[in-house]
């Protein structure tokens, strides 16, 4: 099975998300500067795989005599709102910070190597609990959107929001996943490419049609990913969530976040306070006007149903009973 | 300047909208096959304009010697949507029925003409009303967001929800447009193209920005255009218009809809008995999903803050008030 990334001899291979679903391509790191260079541009991207790599990218700045602050500055300034990226390496700094010179670059493969195994578990995790609450849901097939791509391209391995569809699938529980496209990247195309490996069912949709389908009763819950939940349940994840949000408050339709608990930013109280990152007008091809390209947007915790963690489902406004 | 649409010596040309903002052509049209294909694949859009091109349409029908009746057919079951289609076939049909047969075909052209030209009128009206309100809006630059095309493209002349801004650009008033991009057709750039010309001030985002940006309150007003409003003042629009509305609610932004009082189904009595058109998956591009692609969505009218005519503003729920 292709895996988003994996350990080869010293180095660290992913697969480069910038040509899926066109082709299968992998990239061979070696460098601090090739690991932030595809945190950057995207060749590795969701929240938890952003973590996992980044905390790579500390092992192989080591690995080239690079000091470890200068890595992990490095590597924090790669993106803005995912807070995996800054608990990777905020655990890197915190488990390398005593260690001895000589012992460093082993402990932080061990690091690394737990950070990722940890994500797989999680996700495995996310997906058991998330099956409980499609098991509940009483229309078949389960009618399920999503947004933006949070399946195993997202994460090492299972994916968040996907974790519980392809669990549902494992489960004989017949499940229908409406894809949005998730302009102005696509990711949905990946999302939809995942689906596709899986022999699950899905159809793509333009992002603008999620209420009118939620209208007419074709969904019976949304499960989208997470870059940032804030102490408050506030969720910043890929612009357009918070419309999806929207329509499913109007509609009664169960919204649902899945994540991992290294998702949630307890030292960041609202999501008022989460940086949102703009990135640039290239993505939308080529365009001749003045453009603006929020990456994200926040989705208000009164409009998540629950957050589906690898500890269990907790309301958006319940997150302090989570142990970190 | 460009016309959308214009007669031209027996025949009927039209800007050939598939092409732009790449390039300017025409297209001329001499039949009633040939008018009926080019509503059907978007040649001419928008609700006004397709009603025009359908009146013009009966012209080269009965100029070819082509029954009446099946003129109107035709032209009828090219787009479902957009109700001034049906509008402008049930006025030729009712300009037509009692005259003699050698009077028709100039009796058409005369009906057709003045078609177009009560559409121009209109929707001067509707840009003199609509500017009242941009003017009570406090914020300068006055930061109004838009969806898809509801500029003069998409009419004989002047725009419905453009035709408000471009008569604030003509009065001083300071304005800033924000275009979505509109999957899936991206009329958005056929928006931002019209702004340019006309030196107005946009910044074109994706479908996915809108709640963001009513979040961070950078936007004062919506305005858009209408395919079918009911009796109710449930609107049709293009798909995505929906969300925007949503948004707009939950964020206290104004959210109007202009059109001509043509565009008002007084017969289709709430949003739910508006047919919506589906069109082809070919409109994402190669993709090699199954694709759902409804072309519009219906707003409530409890989300709409007025709707702009060429009579005057309107409560969405206050329709009957209208001279048909």
């Amino acid at each position: 099975m292709l895996r988003t990334i994996a350990e080869d001899d010293g180095a660290v291979v992913i697969l480069d998300q910038t040509r899926l679903p066109r082709e299968t391509a992998f990239v061979r790191l070696t460098s601090l500067a090739a690991a932030a260079h595809a945190i950057r541009v995207m060749q590795v991207r969701g929240a938890p795989l952003i973590g996992a790599t980044a905390a790579y990218g500390v092992v192989l700045a080591l690995q080239e005599g690079i000091a470890l602050d200068e890595a992990l500055a490095v590597l924090a300034a790669t993106r803005p709102t995912a807070v995996n990226l800054r608990w990777a390496l905020d655990r890197m700094r915190w488990a390398l910070a005593e260690v001895p010179a000589e012992r460093r670059l082993d402990m932080a493969w061990s690091e690394a190597r737990a950070i990722a195994a940890e994500d797989v578990q999680a996700n495995a995790a996310i997906g058991a609990h998330g099956l409980e609450l499609l098991e509940a849901l009483p229309h078949r097939p389960l009618r399920v959107m999503t947004h933006c791509n949070a399946g195993w391209l997202a994460t090492v391995e299972h994916g968040t929001a996907i974790s519980p569809i392809y669990a549902a699938h494992d489960h004989g529980l017949p499940v229908q996943v409406w894809v949005s496209e998730t302009r102005p990247r696509n990711q949905g195309l990946l999302t939809a490419w995942e689906l596709a490996q899986a022999g699950i069912e899905h159809t793509l949709i333009a992002d603008n049609a999620a209420g009118l389908l939620m209208m007419q009763g074709k969904v019976d819950c949304v499960i989208v990913g997470a870059d940032r939940i804030a102490a408050n349940g506030d969720t910043a994840n890929k612009v357009g969530t918070y419309l999806k949000a929207l329509a499913a408050k109007a509609h009664g339709v169960p919204f649902y976040v899945a994540a991992p608990v290294s998702t949630i930013d307890f030292a960041c109280a609202e999501g008022g306070r989460i940086p949102i990152e703009e990135r640039a007008a290239g993505e939308f091809g080529a365009v001749h006007s003045p453009v603006a390209n929020p990456a994200f947007d926040v989705t208000p915790a009164p409009l998540i149903s629950g957050i589906i963690t690898e500890q269990g489902v907790f309301p958006a406004g319940g997150l302090a009973a989570i142990r970190r």
